[in-house]
């Protein structure tokens, strides 16, 4: 017994030092973000300079060189691009809605913007009177009575939802898979109330699928804002009959290469064990990218820095990664995922940061792979810093690659109110982020990896 | 044994009921501010239509009736107008501050703001050499040599604070007392960094206090912006004898009436015991006073209109409290306190919220009384929305008067890393509140008010 008592109180008195050290190390990390940090200044020159980064657009290419450039600035030993093959879609010249009732002269203007991988509808345009779907089991029920129809998919974003995030879950659907549905039964085109927390006049873009099995009818697919989903309801009130005409002029073309950026700090006495943090470089085309997703990009090229700086040595490598094509293929997360099995790289763990540079709250953590325990006991040193919600997630979509590898995942997780009221659209820009959450969310996840890189 | 295990079963089985009907009734609350609640279209009203409205103003005046009003519609059966003088102090033309360096032909603006109870500078202004002080160690040390210049109060926000609150608190006592202090030694004008988590070129006004003890001696003082600090400071180093003119057009008036607005459903049980949630309609003249504090202001009359139109009717009277004069005076805060005191209220809880319309976090409460550990309990039927802060504080400081007669106070506490920013300045407007962070905010503290009135 009394051995026992000698370990226990070892261990404990251990464990009380090392959780000591490491409140320490967390403060200069967060002290480096709050005070010295680049990451708020490199989200402006990526939002400004460069801006909207569509895969395979030039300014996507601009921000690959951009973002190796500031990698190696903050710190990086090495640098790593990894090539891919990415989807290349144009928006091309501003689209049309425009709205034909019975007893008025004059079309009125909808809000509008098509959706991202859509087929464009050309100069020529649709005209083509609009039939109400909100939901699927609805749109099955019409069947052929919305043939040489525009399908308008009214389905509202949850407001009750807590998690804004669920709220998205659910309606996002339509947006990704309504156009190909309502193909199947004929309609001409597709249009989808935006997926949004907000009620204003803004257009959410985002991605669309074509049923592959159906591809001979890519139908145009378009996103109204939200006021333009309430006005065309209220005309079709007064007029079920009105027509709309809606134009695009997007074009998908051949793919192209692109690249994801790997910014690696070596580890000292486990260089070839890896963990990483990482966000996508990519960004719709309409906006600035700066909450989706240039901070988390220039939260994890600030993690390089805060290592440096701080002079934390890693034992196991440490890699900040820019992932290519999130918006529209997830091409970068995959050849991530190849790389890494490819090299046989030993990975224990990726956090992803892809929910805006909103002020922190916590991490969802894999569930199968015993990592979730670990980072709990670590609770107590983020609340101090408000990070208080560890919940039994994993990654993003840009780590769903490597998760099947087995490697844990793990989202950083900001507060999510204000999110989905800009994301996809022009409104996605620079001002809208505030420093100081900016910074904590970098120092959140610098903290986790340096608390991994200590533990596991 | 058997019986206790029959009474402990009992309770806990009781205690479960009674949860997981609180649950249901937050839920209610919740979808109500959520989906119809009134608050940020009020919000809208009260910045845009009345916007500033500073103690005296004939804009507090109309926010006085205003909110009557509001109450009225929102569901109180009893609307209060609780009289209070408050000072009348105006900021006249727009103030001037312009640097003059030895070989510049044409002075420099920098931007400032003359603050709260300042005397003006009248026409004629102020034209002195500056002394930079660090702190009040400093000011002492050099004592004399402050005379006949302007004292430059060059304190910094403290950026490593997580709670902004903190370094708010740390660096407001030189903008509150630095102005007496200054004049003890001979000082001329003080002009004070302003104290704000941003870094740009916005002055924060806020109110300071002359000692009266040596009121013959009272210097105009002002705010000058971050980067107009870092400007002085940068000139200073050129020229340690340039001049600063410093002119403002500010006046303390007479005192006039004024009112807090008190909006009661009154209680079916216990109608002479009270439980209040309050904010502050009172202003900063150069905004639109949206976070500071409409916010907290259409919140409490969100929770009266949630407690009507979900149908919830309380045992005890609630009161939702629109206090007077918190910027520059408390007269409101004080007059509410000796209201209770004559009619003998018995209030059991008083909760303030002024700490912005941000995305909610917690609560502070009071420990002094035993209502700490009460509403601990309610902590899990709060952390589905994200409400996880209990922290040992209490009320504001409209509740303090209410506090020293031994009522408790709880803070609503919203995310703080915004609040800074704008936080007395032109820039806090109606555009920087978000519609769900708002409502969420309201929801939590009509929440709170509810769980009270059923286990208090």
């Amino acid at each position: 017994m009394k051995k026992i008592f000698v370990v226990l109180f070892l261990s404990s008195t251990l464990f009380t030092f090392s959780q000591s050290q490491d409140s320490v190390i967390l403060r200069k990390i967060y002290d480096q973000f709050l005070t010295q940090n680049k990451c708020y200044d490199n989200l402006r020159i990526l939002c400004k300079d460069i801006g909207g980064r569509l895969s395979g657009s030039p300014q996507a290419a601009k921000a690959v060189e951009w973002t190796a450039k500031k990698m190696r600035e903050a710190g990086a030993d090495s640098i790593i691009f990894q090539p891919c093959m990415v989807p290349r879609w144009e928006r091309g010249q501003k689209e049309k809605c425009q709205l034909y009732l019975k007893n008025s002269k004059t079309p009125a203007n909808l809000s509008v913007c098509a959706l991202g991988s859509s087929e464009g509808t050309g100069a020529k345009g649709v005209r083509a009177p609009v039939i109400v779907i909100n939901n699927f089991e609805e749109l099955e029920k019409f069947g052929e009575a919305v043939k040489g129809r525009i399908v308008f998919y009214n389905v509202y974003f949850d407001h009750t939802k807590i998690n804004t995030g669920e709220a998205y879950g659910k309606a996002v659907v339509y947006r990704a898979y309504g156009a190909s549905k309502a193909a199947k039964y004929g309609a001409v085109a597709m249009i989808v109330r935006s997926v949004t927390s907000a009620t204003d006049d803004e257009p959410h873009t985002g991605n669309m699928r074509y049923d592959t099995l159906l591809s001979k009818n890519k139908i145009p697919a378009f996103a109204v804002s939200y006021k333009g989903a309430d006005d065309l309801l209220a005309s079709l009130t007064k007029d079920p009959s009105l027509e709309v005409y809606l134009e695009s002029h997007c074009r998908n073309l051949a793919p192209v290469q692109s690249f994801n950026v790997v910014g690696q700090i070596t580890g000292t006495s486990k260089p070839k064990e890896f963990i990483i943090a990482g966000g996508h470089l990519d960004s719709w085309d309409n906006g600035e990218g700066a909450h989706d997703d240039g901070s988390g990009i220039v939260q994890c090229i600030g993690m390089l820095e805060a290592f440096k700086k701080t002079g934390i040595k890693p034992k196991h490598s440490i890699r900040a990664v820019a992932f290519m094509n999130e918006e529209n293929g997830l091409a970068g997360g995959i050849a991530y995922a190849e790389w890494a099995k490819k090299y046989n790289e030993k990975h224990l763990a990726g956090i992803e940061t892809d929910a805006g540079g909103y002020s922190p709250r916590g991490f969802g953590i894999d569930t199968t792979s015993g990592l979730y325990d670990k980072v709990l006991k670590f609770k107590d040193l983020f609340i101090p810093y408000n990070l208080y919600a560890f919940d039994k997630e994993g990654g993003g979509a840009d780590l769903q690659a490597l998760e099947k590898q087995g490697v844990p995942g793990i989202g950083f997780d900001p507060d999510t109110q204000r999110y989905f009221d800009i994301h996809h659209t022009a409104a996605d820009t620079f001002d809208k982020v505030n420093k100081r959450e900016l910074s904590l969310g970098g120092a959140a996840i610098t903290s986790l990896v340096y608390l991994l890189d200590q533990h596991l």
